[in-house]
């Protein structure tokens, strides 16, 4: 539909960060998630991500994180590591520490905690990209860092070679629409959608690929989306996520009023790999809870009925 | 799609009220939008929406453009009212005005201006709907009433038969998801998307019909994306849409940052209806602005690049 | 401590509404309310506020309160009439209609449910001040209409004078403290605060007087909390502000989780005049329900501990 | 006012972090800053507050800080740290480095970046509290972490043991005051107000003291202002914190539009210091722009109104 080749593209999973019942990086299991999404056909993995409890590991335990998933994914899939900080100077501190630790791209969100300025939101970019030689992508997730990247920002960075491309998770479509159309010449440019429950339509406005945190869980299912999108069966793309949305409900496992959002979303996420025998346990990073067994049940049964073999 | 049928479909534009240079409605011209909106194809109409300026209309202001509009319309498509009000009793005397003045539904909101919680909007509906015996939709639009209306509140309204359909202008493309899903298997229940930019992806998510600002401007373009969709022809309804994308540029035409996002959407549809020669002024309801002669050439070029005749 | 002499002065309750079981203004009790303020020595009464239920009540009865709350007043304190609706058009014709009715002087909001500029929020005040022969007070009150009104645009209006002074309701202090100090030195300005919590500190930062929504259950200790501040006696002013914070814990007397804000709140004012024998019913306006017994009982225990005579 | 001997009080300044030309921390204009605010009488230091750039900080660069400070305080006052980082085990990353870097207490905010929850939050705060073996404040900020405080969340983990204070900027000012009123009897509590433009409103409130910003430029001033309130002398007070509210203008400096309001508000604080000659630059902290010469001269301008001596 574009006259790109995007960067990157598919099912780019955000991969959960396993814990030990220590609460320490599990590398097996993490090993094992990284293998049953390369199973599943994904095309990239997405280490760091808010799905990677990113906002929850010390910079050792990222380092960790990276070096694994780098190392299990053996170059077959690029890896993008999230460069997830605050400001300026300590994203490029992460973004070069991925830089090193083999990621082949970088992600980075605008400075967050601080108030901040469409002047600095773009030299932030800039300055990230300056000092780290690799492909950088903006990570639009207003409900995080509390701005939006709208395209009169992006599409100048894009156009500049600072980014290459963009993951959306802001829900503003209209937003995602118009950078759609806008990066529509810009060669090499990877729009990616972060919105798991319309992935069909943000690909019909104009995605290369998709971002989402239910992929850890049934990414065999994203990819079917995804390839009935590229070959323009929209009905069975429609079908396949009208799936997952029933899947999706996992995230509401968690007892009402009981836990986060993150808590009950990346929880259920854990808690069904487990479920599938891809990871140990579902322990969360503190201060969020694990789920507990009558939660659990809640996900086996979700899972079941959406005809995965628990 | 759905086993349904709905009740409203196609194309539903919110329609806009003209003013004369004194601020009073200008009949003949809202008779002529009308009359442009009908020759377009639509399949309804929505008088006293937001971007009909529901909002700035006296009572009296109100029953007037009731009344031209379901005149105009003469029962060639159904005339969806707005009753958009912050509390119950008064939506209530809104909806019952629409009820005499021959509306074929009503649309009303959450509770504004007060805070307001579920137990109580849902109240707000079944209290509406019992007192007006006319359909009912729901009106979701957070940006005006800061409340959000979930599938987990609107799916039992739509059960029990209180609400006869939704408009969403929620921007949330996950919940509309959820809610068409949800609203599959209820025979006439109509789910409107109010999402000018992505009707399609809308479309594909599950809409039935569309209630687009700019459909004022262009209801053909509008009228050949939905009939597009329908027949499962996603890719013209994609080129469509992304015209239309293109189009909606009209509404930056207001110099950054002497007016609001309403005075500068609203006033560019009006502008554009003037330049197409349907409606006689561009005049604003106080205190908004109208747009300048500066800001209407802007206009006039935008449309001419989209193929308007102007 | 300032060198003007303000028009509106003292504890400025803004009036509940009593209702009939029915639903219907309980203009006996209403009379009561205004009797039991005046008794308490309050120095202005503010119909048709937020606590007044302004945004549940239609034109109708809206009319019925001001007609009522003015008899009742019989000249012997100014009455200031809430003109709260959306827009210009609509503000201006209840301003009119509280005119015709007596009202002393109005009170407007931005505009909202339509997001507007800080220029359409200037010329609202403006048209609005132009068309009613009244004083008018501008009441900024965010968490109702999403915007603020800061003292930028405040004081050129009040330099001007459109605006004859603000109710504060905002939550803004550093913001009010500037308005303050900006406005010291125009005659006749009267500058209110609405925070019920902090009159005392609020006098200090330069108020002129409190629209405090508690002030309808125990209006002396408010009168006795103004004066001791205005003699500059900060202890005594405290310590009566302490007593009414613990007396504002009614407003906890709804189970959580169960009403809005609004309706724990104004129910519970309601509740507790019932309780003093001032009003007949704690009945609420639609879509909010009226506390139950074990909620009044609540309400009791803490009007006793509070030292008020149920 | 209290039963309490609050661990904390007096004028406490979020330390400015003052940097070369080259960006680096310039720890001699570092060094003389905290000998002009022990100058100034001021009851102890807040190192990487926001107002210290802390979020623009690295780890490294946040070591270098703690570690000028406590040197040049020397134990004069007490050092409080800030562990300001997105969750718990950064969190106590950070506080273990500031205890081992001499500080004498730390402060945490609720999580941000990520969503969550009450329980959540309370475990943040006992989580650190246990890992770390100092004093720790919590830091109420919702401004930067878009989660507020509630005295119902505070109060229980102060009666626990667990916080030792409260470091108010929450804006708040009713919950302030319910806080202080439940805090009355916990001995060593110490309940801090960021709230420069209002510290005497917020004395008479219940504070203990003050974290201003603007204490960096003009610490002789909020220390009268404090004695004048603990001695019960609200006039002068009043009139001190008048005159700092003129001081504080400095922060509209800026051009409008141009930087973000922290951009506008540190680099004026740095500006300032820089023209009483206690700072060597004005340089800001990546993305955030510093003020140019004409900014600066407005600064001047506005130092020279205020009577301190450029």
């Amino acid at each position: 539909m574009t006259a790109r080749t995007p960067l990157y593209s598919g099912v780019i999973p955000p991969v959960v960060t396993p814990l030990t019942a220590d609460g320490d990086i599990d590398r097996a299991s993490l090993e094992r998630v990284v293998g049953h999404l390369l199973d599943g056909g994904v095309g990239g993995l997405f280490a760091l991500g808010s799905s990677g409890e990113t906002a929850y590991l010390t910079p050792t335990q990222q380092d960790e994180v990276i070096e694994v998933i780098t190392g299990a994914a053996a170059g077959q899939v690029p890896v993008i590591v999230g460069a997830i900080e605050t400001t300026t100077n300590r994203a490029i501190e992460r973004a070069g520490a991925a830089a090193g630790l083999g990621a082949d791209a970088v992600v980075a969100t605008a400075p967050f905690y601080t108030r901040t300025h469409g002047s600095e939101i773009d030299r932030h970019f800039r300055d990230i990209a300056a000092a780290v030689d690799l492909p950088l992508l903006a990570y639009d997730v207003p409900v995080c860092v509390h701005s939006k990247l709208d395209p009169e920002l992006l599409l100048p960075l894009a156009a500049d070679g600072v980014i290459a491309g963009v993951k959306d998770s802001s829900g503003d479509d209209g937003s995602f629409r118009r950078l759609a159309i806008g990066a529509r010449e810009l060669p090499g440019f990877s729009l990616l959608t972060g919105h798991e429950l319309v992935v069909d339509a943000m690909m019909l406005s104009g995605a290369d690929g998709s971002v989402p945190g239910l992929g850890n869980v049934d990414p065999h299912g994203y990819v079917r989306l995804y390839e009935a999108a590229v070959r323009g069966d929209w009905e069975t793309a429609k079908a396949e996520q009208d799936r997952l949305v029933a899947l999706f409900d996992i995230i509401r496992a968690a007892r009402p009023g009981t836990a986060s959002a993150t808590a009950a979303g990346l929880g259920a996420f854990k808690t069904a790999l487990m479920l599938l025998g891809v990871i140990t346990t579902n322990v969360m990073s503190p201060p969020m809870r694990s789920l507990d067994a009558e939660e659990t049940a809640t996900i086996a049964a979700c899972l079941k009925r959406a005809g995965l073999d628990v």
